[in-house]
């Protein structure tokens, strides 16, 4: 990753997504965990994603908040127009609702993901976001 | 509030702290809320401090998260030193710690403040900090 974007991002970058989540991503992102005492159930992470890198259509059963930080993204709800996102905007996931979040095109892009009720709860993945529906997605 | 401050800080800044805060508080601050879905059980709100404001000394049963985002100031739990926050710095209050939080003597601050485990949450508010003690703790 280039040096000017570590800076731009302000969070850490942290490494590549273990493979655990990768194999939900399409291109490449990176993992930085942010918070570390359990007893606030209230895990934050960055996430930085390369241009058009994008996850797969998941969902959350306790639902996430994505608070964008740097470059620009899309978030897309399924059925919905994608949604720009750029640094400040904040996304309120309500539980089980069907969704990606990633990079635009033709930028980098960070946000914090918050996991929202960690007590309890759980992500289903999905379809990836093939090309033709991102590129279609993001066009506007 | 100075306009070049609200298109530093990315997040809205938002009207005066309400009264049932500001009680609580030592100079000006703003407070605007960036979440409103309740079944999240994660209320995110952005707290913008003038400089050398800053709120009592006080505690959370739920604790509290503090992520800053613009300008520079201090985060100080009881019996200890001061740390000094940036922005990108992330800040995770335990339950029941005795702290308090503010802005730098000669510098705006604004951070993103994550109420944790708020289905039990209570505050319990004490004594304000002091001159004497507010600039001995952030002259270092």
């Amino acid at each position: 990753m280039k040096d000017e974007l570590k800076r731009k991002i302000l969070f850490p970058a942290g490494d590549k997504l273990p493979e655990m989540f990768s194999r939900y991503f399409t291109g490449q992102a990176y993992w930085a965990p942010l918070t570390q005492n359990k007893d606030l159930n209230c895990p934050i992470s960055n996430v930085t994603f390369e241009p058009a890198c994008r996850n797969n259509w998941h969902s959350h059963t306790g639902g996430q908040i994505l608070v964008a930080v740097s470059g620009k993204g899309y978030y897309q709800e399924k059925g919905k127009p994608a949604r720009l996102l750029q640094p400040g905007d904040v996304v309120e996931i309500a539980p089980d609702v069907v969704h990606w979040h990633g990079a635009a095109p033709d930028s980098w892009f960070s946000h914090l993901a918050i996991e929202t009720n960690p007590q309890t709860n759980k992500n289903t993945w999905l379809d990836s976001v093939k090309d033709e529906e991102y590129f279609a997605a993001t066009a506007e």
